[in-house]
């Protein structure tokens, strides 16, 4: 089954599923596309427009399944399998990814961590030895890896988005300030901190000057 | 001065901001908007629109200078000032956001980090020594904080905004994977790592499906 879904369905996607657990943990079974608008800030219509793109789900007047639309939308956004995960650098932010709780929960599963500097090699992140990143390539002729997560500086980004790519792990995760280039058939998705605090920086002093 | 101007727009103001810093480091003093729009992965004309949102800027035929432009881009992203900043949670997240290298640079100067679990305090995070989260009302009276830094759980983060907003902290920079409600005066603006990651898998499992 092949979808063509906008960039903003998807970003909302995340969203859905986290209300929907949410509300199957407070027990709620039903519920419709008004009520489920008002949790997300959103309309009724926008809801019902949304989870369309996907196939028919839910009765017209009895809403939607919390259950079926939570597992539905959960195998859309791969939650229904296990991924495995490298991280290439222990510094701060690859200690913090390494050690998230809910990633492990959606089957998010770090199998290694890598470090170009000896002195971080051996050290223990989340459980698990640091290797060198020279070992790196090694690993994945022997390992399944479906993501890579990019935790090292700038100028070191492309060359190991390379590597990764070369050797089928077609998704990156990268935190590193830096646009990457990449094949058509990777997919890259940024977790830029610098231009998130510029843009709370902007709002803040644009809300200040209104 | 008061800008309207769309979100998206917004959202590429610090790619902008990061290329013509590293143009300017380059050495180079003049760009084209088609050359910025190569860079940015956009058109000409995009970026010539981007730009005129915030005022008149560059000359037909001779292109933008590189630093009046970054100067002009880093002063609408309040770059040119100095942020004061607290973080929330001593945890992973927000001892990687204490630590991280460039927010110091573009002026944004973490002052303090505070955590409710005793366990944490006095530990020494990026220098700091942490403090109890019973003394942030008492430190916000002291000291003038502009953004609050939430890196703590999420059924403690709707209140540690409150006691924010409530001494004068109108820029919230949230992690904790909630929607956080708050006054019209302050912005919030999320960095849902859960929610990045499960995009990166929807789009992964969307690539292979076409």
């Amino acid at each position: 089954m092949s979808y063509r879904v906008s960039d903003a369905v998807i970003r909302r996607l995340p969203g859905y599923y986290r209300h929907l657990r949410e509300l199957e943990e407070a027990g709620v079974r039903q519920i419709s596309s008004a009520q489920l608008g008002m949790r997300l800030k959103t309309t009724a219509s926008q809801v019902r427009q949304d989870i369309a793109c996907f196939g028919r789900f839910g009765q017209p007047g009895a809403g939607y399944g919390v259950t079926d639309l939570k597992r539905h939308i959960g195998a859309i956004l791969g939650l229904d399998r296990e991924h495995r995960m490298v991280i290439i650098g222990a510094g701060n932010i690859g200690r913090a990814v390494a050690n998230y709780p809910t990633f492990k929960k959606n089957g998010f599963i770090t199998a290694a961590v890598f470090d170009a500097n000896p002195e971080e090699v051996g050290r223990t992140v989340a459980g698990l030895p640091v290797r060198h990143f020279n070992e790196l390539e090694t690993f994945l002729d022997m390992e399944k890896i479906d993501i890579g997560i990019l935790s090292l500086p700038s100028g070191d980004a492309q060359q190991a988005l390379e590597l990764l790519t070369g050797k089928g792990v077609l998704a990156i995760w990268n935190f590193a300030p830096v646009d990457l280039k990449c094949d058509e058939d990777a997919v890259v998705v940024n977790v830029h901190l610098s231009e998130s605090l510029q843009i709370l920086s902007y709002k803040m002093h644009a809300a200040a000057r209104t």
